[in-house]
């Protein structure tokens, strides 16, 4: 096989690694050492890649299996956006996402190019997709017309991410059908007309 | 002064100097080592009541001044949750609170004891007022009756909690307001009556 095709197998091959690894002794203990010996490459492939381990994990994290993730339109806004939802939350319930995820978070808080990254690969994207699936569902009269559609990802997105990071309660097909309809039917009474 | 004096002086004393090395040099080089000598007490002092550098600092970021978020009743409930709010944000926007908050919860992620103390500590007296606020202002008809009400404080912070820990907008009033009136207001076409 040709030096490009080795070179993209030998870059899977480290990411694999570096996630294997983590879930085997967690971010904090995971070294770029490690990695490097159990990929059976050198140190300096590693780091001509990647200059820092946090870069290497959020790499191989949000290059890993975070697909699907993309909106759905069967016509239906709430299917889709609860479509989307459960295969998110489902996707933090297999080991080891969910951990692997708090763990990319929390690296962020304390170091800004991972939370850069993070914004840039990961939650742009998603918050993209999501409002250019709000915009049809718009048009076709399934939302408020006066609704704060650049809000929306946030206000969906922001008490699943609050029990992820902080609370741990579960992320259940029951909590989305409840978020979601807590979300669309608002708080407030219904104005009389 | 009588010993139970001193020992509350010397307790606030470390917990003052935690916080003050955390602002100078940041959680992650912070050492217990280093309060003591600041603080001019022995180690063991501090071990003994805070086994780990993380429960130290934990118990330095809660006691200090995080007060003032419970919520007033004025009768006005979409008011008084915006004021508690904007007293949130505010006190995250005063140097160091923001980063030192992140940082815990950054240390959440991977350490389950801090994350257990905050949610008993912090996370769940704040929903516990949330909840008896909106519970008064539900019995007011200020609220959906059908509103989930054990979700609003998950539906109202998380976002907050969003922008603090992921993509770092700013929490400006203006956007308290718009998360307040999307919220209340919900997603969803108002039904005709």
């Amino acid at each position: 096989m040709n030096a490009r095709r080795r070179s993209a197998d030998r870059t899977e091959t480290i990411m694999q690694t570096a996630l294997d690894l983590a879930r085997e002794v967690g971010y904090a203990k995971l070294s770029m050492e490690a990695v490097a010996t159990r990929a059976g490459v050198g140190k300096d492939t590693i780091y001509r890649r990647w200059p820092s381990k946090a870069l290497l994990f959020l790499d191989a994290v949000l290059s890993s299996r975070i697909t699907g993730l993309e909106h759905p339109d069967t016509g239906d806004i709430v299917a889709d956006l609860r479509e989307v939802m459960i295969r998110a939350v489902d996707l933090l319930a297999q080991p080891p996402w969910g951990p692997l995820y708090q763990e990319l978070i929390g690296e962020a808080q304390h170091n800004p190019e991972v939370a850069a990254a993070l914004n840039e690969r990961f939650i742009q994207p998603q918050t993209a997709d999501t409002l250019a699936r709000l915009k049809t569902a718009e048009e076709q009269g399934q939302l408020a017309p006066e609704f704060d559609l650049d809000l929306a990802f946030e206000v969906l997105s922001g008490p699943l991410y609050f029990r992820l990071l902080i609370t741990h309660q579960p992320m259940t097909p029951d909590y989305i059908d409840r978020l979601l309809q807590a979300v669309f039917a608002g708080m407030g009474p219904q104005p009389q007309s």
